[in-house]
């Protein structure tokens, strides 16, 4: 049986756009600070690119730097400031802040000193959706953007960060968003390039692929991809909540990413229910997950208030562009199952 | 007219293998720190160029951390320590450390402390390759690896660094090698990937093709690949020397990386010459290039003790595995010509 990818979250498929941007760059044999004709033309490439960019993320080419991914770019924004940040952002982001904003309940953030603090758009592991206020320091844009429409020159924020690959461009290439006459103190420092914000020769496969999928991620948007994702999202949780008692779907009746549904069932910890899954023929995530591919407690859930046990009993569920309701119904039914035999068990 | 690349220390152009590995690492989904099959997929591709890329270094894999390229790397080794160097290092080297070793007339650096200094294998612009002693902190192997024989665990150095594009990988990845037993403070920080020294979803399709373009530089280095092409460069100094009186060839009688020609017209511009060679067909570069694409007095020539003029008057000409004689006899020509309009118009 064909295996069925749930984990559009976690990283999306490569989409068609950027592999033959991608192929095609491969032919490009120079080196962008060059200034012989292939040099120009790998510039030309990585300019191309910047614009495609720029066009979906409603910012100017000239502020948006490359770097190697949202990672990257949140050190680069955030490392040395002392920002104020919630226990729901992303590791790469909690690595630079003061931890001291408010969470409630419902996941969402209170600020208090915008140009102070740092707010993601919308949260990998419960899909919630955050109110940008004007005037904002820095925001994480990297779930969010391809998924909801977004136009950084009339955000009012300072600063945005995004990943190529979870809008099905490549891994590792990712970009730094500034508002025209801020710059940022380089990390990495030498040939000067990337404005002298970001030096090293520049990953120009990737950065084609990146420019690729924006574009079309941009195009999926407007033609509303996401409202029938949406939809089959909604599907998923409404034949699962009556066969399920006892299992919280997290966000429901908050502002959500479309493909995003996060499952707690106390005791059952996610984990397993990933590993079950897995040998199912689904990919899914469990709240949280580290490098080492070990599955903690949730840091976004306990910051919502969950206990401990809750909090390590989260299976996530995000859906692509791509995705079928026969994907989607085929999960619910194995995971139905799966659960039916962990209830079964604990009596 | 077909172009004639000569500009391999600049980039080199992708090698089929490690197009194949990026081509076949497309349609891996996973993200290499999730747990599920695609997951796995993706860490089990990663740690096969991991393994590849260890063998061509004579290193343990263990000890490999894959990073955007060399510039990164520099910084992750050098950042904070105070490191002594000479004005002979790469820009991405000269940004962290004392720049207080001497260099002589022939391009080698004076060592005083190993273990307190960075030294490059070899240098870009004139291929002089330097003697590393063991206990020598930092080396920069990004242009001597693949054209030379090295083995990191036999060379008793700390720490080296290599970048994928200049040995036939894609531009954008690279790694730092660490002497089992040290480590170093992460400068990106987040999901704790590459064993915590180097956060972020890693790039995958790169890191597969630096893995087969270490493998097939490797194997190129055993087959004698690059002693054909130090008899190629040797033809065309040969070819050159008698015709270009006052033309010096730097480093000519010294260890130098076997693809690597340097010459210095004092009067008769870099810049120039690259833009005339550029018009007649020819990808070459001027001794020293910054991002933005101007050229300046190389630094390299001015440590060595050239003037201001000629340190602005040089011509670097590097050589591929795939170069052939008729390319260099074809460049030697153009030049030569080109050299004796710019004498004639001198007069």
């Amino acid at each position: 049986m064909a295996r069925i990818y749930l984990d559009h979250n976690a990283t999306a498929p490569l989409r068609r756009e950027a592999r033959a941007a991608m192929v095609a760059a491969m032919d490009v044999v120079g080196n962008p600070s060059s200034v012989h004709a292939e040099g120009r033309a790998a510039k030309a490439l990585m300019e191309r690119a910047r614009g495609q960019l720029a066009e979906a993320l409603g910012a100017q080419a000239a502020d948006i730097v490359f770097v190697s991914g949202s990672t990257e770019a949140a050190a680069l924004a955030l490392a040395g400031r002392g920002l104020h940040g919630a226990a729901v952002e992303h590791d790469a982001v909690r690595a630079w802040v003061v931890e001291d904003l408010a969470v409630d309940g419902a996941g969402r953030v209170r600020l208090e000193d915008a140009p102070a603090s740092t707010l993601q758009l919308a949260n990998s592991e419960t899909g919630i959706v955050q109110d940008l206020p004007e005037g904002l320091a820095v925001s994480d844009w990297t779930q969010g953007f391809g998924k909801l429409p977004v136009a950084f020159d009339w955000s009012g924020i300072d600063m945005v960060f995004v990943s190529a690959h979870k809008i099905g461009g490549p891994k590792g290439i990712g970009a730094l968003v500034l508002r025209r006459g801020l710059d940022v103190e380089a990390r990495i420092r030498g040939g000067g390039q990337e404005m002298g914000r970001r030096s090293g020769t520049e990953n120009l496969i990737g950065i084609a692929g990146f420019g690729a999928a924006a574009e079309a991620a941009a195009q999926d948007l407007a033609s509303g991809v996401w409202d029938r994702v949406d939809k089959l999202r909604n599907i998923l949780e409404k034949t699962l909540e009556p066969r399920a008692k006892g299992t919280i779907f997290v966000g429901k009746d908050q502002t959500r990413l479309p493909n995003t549904s996060l499952m707690v069932t106390p005791g059952w910890k996610g984990e397993t229910q990933v590993m079950q899954m897995d040998l199912a023929g689904f990919a899914v995530s469990a709240g949280s997950a580290c490098s080492s591919g070990k599955v903690k407690a949730s840091g976004v859930l306990r910051a919502m208030g969950l206990d401990e046990e809750a909090a390590a009993s989260a299976l996530r569920v995000s859906l692509g562009p791509e995705t079928t309701e026969a994907e989607v119904m085929a999960f619910a039914e194995a995971w139905l199952a799966a659960r039916d035999r962990w209830a079964a068990k604990r009596r």
